[in-house]
């Protein structure tokens, strides 16, 4: 039985959003994991009464009274916030009472008290937000997508490695398909990082890395290459791109209510607005750390909590953080031979 | 009259792209303006053949016989091609032979070529390439889009004006709202060059700055501040934003023909696929220098050329050029009083 911590109070909806996701997951997926809410029982069990189709069974609450608020400075209110729902959802994950852990608090916060608490896996000078692009032939992972503005060459090889190992073992991709994201494909584009970047992946035969990509690359097929399924950068640039990608949904949806707007009821019109919808897809995993911090959109709708919930099972299933934990100790032990 | 030198030969499809966009333009624009065409002259005749309603009294030829391709050495190429259409075409707008000058050919020499023939502004360390997304608002101008990838505070303050006023007086936005793309909207937020820039932005009251603004502000109008005019960012995160914005009208066309291809061809269909599709949009200007250079795409159709030449003209009609050497020299006497 795999068991997820989920914060109940860290989204801006809390703990409404995470209840209600938690109802979908506990509905939907395979009966082979439970889920533990951490936070305050009364607010909790207030949602919980609203959907008694749960199965208290395979769902527990865990108290904390505090809450870490989106504002709050990360690494301060970790520590001076001991009770708060993702300190002791965290804690419950590094203690071996859950194997995974679900937030769609403070995503700051999330990322510091994971690397606190959780520690990084050997090799890893910092842990990485992988963030989900969905792309016509399943989704591609970007990463870093908002954690690692400054990213050192050896940080951004690791990437690859992290990116790679999550797209393997959790996704089922046999190979996945590295690119490194910049301004052309030739080996003298970019500044100075990414064409060491460049220079450093063509060196790893572990990795399939197919070069460099340009922005058009990342969601459409590549001429060449075809479906990329891991793209490196830093957090600005995927950041940015990140969001950029989100706001499409909004875009295309307020072009046709304005152009046309009869086209947005047809049942023809759904699939893509679904698919430019980000508030359907889960949650980001953070990759480095020992254990599986997932980390939502602090807006996260139910449908989001229920597709984070998934991804903490499916990463657990596909024993990520014991794979990374190898592929890193493998890496340090060539390196040294 | 507004004299245009159009580059014949530069583009992939060269030069009939480059002619039938310059028919379109002289068919449908004001004739206020003449074009002078650059290249080889048999095949530029060639295809003006296939033109006979092109008015030759505002069409001329200068011969050049010589081109710059895709993949050459921007500065070498510049240096050992005098003869070539790109630095012919330069060399006419430089000697007062032309207003501007309009290029489908390899942007890096364009670049090179401008910084060198045309010069750079007082007070400009570097020229910008500032490109047009397009927002349900009219477009946003985003600079630097690829030319500077890595960008000083004080450069990235220079594309906030050089934006500004592109946007006041070629475009007619009174008080163009400038945002700084960044991953968050507080002061803290971004690497430091960024969060230095914020500060500096903060400090210029000629301009109309409105913060940081996020990557889903960028097209889609800010919540507080609504559609923004001018977006600042060094060229790398500028070029892989402008990049996968334009590979958005592929996905959703693919996305239309695999999920719904009935409605790929219904006329309500039309008003967003043609939003989405760039090959509609024209040049980006190179800001910074001494006149009016335009850049187009390598793959520019008829349609992007026609756009360009456009764009030309209204920068020339703007006065663009004596714009922004009057108000960098007025910055500049402010900063010294």
């Amino acid at each position: 039985m795999i068991r997820v911590a989920l914060d109940a109070m860290g989204g801006d909806n809390a703990p409404a959003a995470e209840v209600a996701g938690a109802a979908l997951a506990l509905a939907e997926f395979d009966a082979d994991f439970s889920l533990v809410l951490v936070g305050r029982p009364d607010a909790i069990e207030a949602e919980l009464a609203k959907h008694p189709e749960i199965d208290r069974g395979r769902l527990s609450l865990v108290t904390a009274t505090d809450v870490i608020g989106m504002g709050e400075k990360p690494l301060h209110a970790v520590r001076k916030k001991p009770n708060s729902s993702l300190v002791v959802g965290l804690g419950l994950h590094r203690d071996g009472h859950a194997d995974a852990f679900v937030s769609a608090g403070n995503t700051g916060a999330i990322l510091a008290g994971s690397t606190i608490l959780l520690g990084l896996h050997d090799g890893v000078d910092r842990a990485t937000v992988a963030s989900s692009f969905p792309a016509p032939d399943g989704f591609v992972l970007v990463l870093d997508s908002g954690a690692n503005l400054d990213c050192t060459p050896k940080e951004l090889v690791n990437f690859a490695y992290l990116g790679s190992i999550y797209m393997r073992d959790v996704i089922g991709r046999p190979s996945p398909k590295v690119g490194l994201l910049n301004v052309g494909e030739e080996d003298d584009k970019g500044h100075a990082i990414v064409r060491e970047v460049h220079q450093a992946l063509k060196q790893q035969p572990q990795l399939n890395y197919v070069g460099n990509i340009e922005g058009r690359d990342i969601v459409v097929p590549h001429p060449v290459h075809g479906h990329i399924d891991v793209v490196v950068c830093d957090g600005f640039v995927g950041n940015v791109v990140l969001k950029f990608y989100e706001s499409m949904g909004r875009l295309v949806y307020g072009l046709l209510k304005r152009e046309s707007p009869s086209l947005l009821t047809m049942p023809e019109m759904q699939p893509l607005l679904r698919f430019l919808d980000y508030s359907e897809y889960g949650g980001a995993p953070l990759l480095g750390v020992k254990g599986v911090p997932i980390i939502c959109h602090g807006s996260s709708s139910p449908q989001a909590i229920k597709n984070a919930i998934r991804m903490a099972v499916e990463s657990v299933r596909g024993e990520l953080s014991a794979h990374i934990a190898a592929e890193f100790a493998q890496r340090a032990a060539q390196e040294t031979a």
